[in-house]
């Protein structure tokens, strides 16, 4: 039993891996992007008409500003952040946080999810998370913390996909 | 023993489903763009000067059709989308295949890839993919054959947040 335990464990560990490695490299991307652009860029549309590349930013730092209640592992840090970049879509007419104090809550935010994430022992990470009921888990247990992960590095995959053109040198 | 090996392959069939509905909800949202999007609407740039629509569509097609051989699992069927769409970058001089063409091959390529993810084993996919080396799966065995798919994901991602806008309908 010890060994198939030990090996049990060590999957999931393999899993947690193979998931905060592709949130870590998206989280990264980003850093490269707003270390490459200027605040100027970040004032243009980085999207036709929609969305200018500071609301953009403003939006992954809400979302993953609530990555931690999410997950029942603690309080936004910036509430208002969810307010101005999630609840509310984007107006060039609206006066939003400055690309200064934005940059800064994207930085914190990050710091703040990677402590947690280094610190939880890999079970933790396949309990449900607290927008699911206990009855629908037992049902749906693919419906487990590290699967918001999941789906937050892909949201933030596409928002990068409209962001990098602000920027010069572009990658693919 | 028996329940323990039972829980652990489980739980392994737990992550896959993770990781295949994230990867089949990315190919379901390219498939409503496709859905909606005129032909004539594809042959527009996608990012502000480069990459129209249609080429980051036989890009995907084309990274999607490469997805068997590098699981090991199969060979390529469209091996020209990988020259003109994977190996060569966009040209705006360079006559690609028709939308026709493109659409086609995207829904042919992903049924293929839909046919043998659904035949696998969970096991299978923590085995190694073919462009990592047994001695270094040996230190690395997050670097498994689902790994690729996360990271297929997420590429897919970051191509449908350039290509959106295409469209009037857009979503976030």
């Amino acid at each position: 039993m010890t060994t198939s335990a030990t090996l049990y464990k060590g999957e999931k560990q393999i899993f947690v891996k193979m998931v905060l490695d592709a949130w870590r490299t998206q989280n990264s991307r980003v850093d490269k992007f707003l270390a490459e652009v200027s605040d100027e860029q970040l004032a243009w549309p980085a999207v036709l008409g929609r969305n200018s590349g500071l609301y953009v930013i403003g939006h992954l730092t809400g979302i993953t500003d609530g990555l931690l209640p999410i997950l029942g592992w603690g309080e936004r840090k910036y509430s208002e952040f969810e307010e101005t970049f999630v609840k509310r879509p984007y107006d060039p007419e609206v006066k939003i946080a400055t690309a200064a104090e934005v940059r800064k809550a994207w930085k914190r935010v990050n710091e703040i999810a990677e402590k947690k994430f280094s610190e939880v022992e890999p079970d933790e990470w396949f309990d449900r998370h607290t927008a699911v009921s206990a009855e629908d888990f037992a049902k749906e247990p693919h419906r487990n913390r590290l699967n918001v992960i999941v789906s937050r590095t892909n949201h933030q995959s596409y928002h990068l996909g409209q962001l990098l053109f602000l920027t010069k040198n572009r990658e693919d």
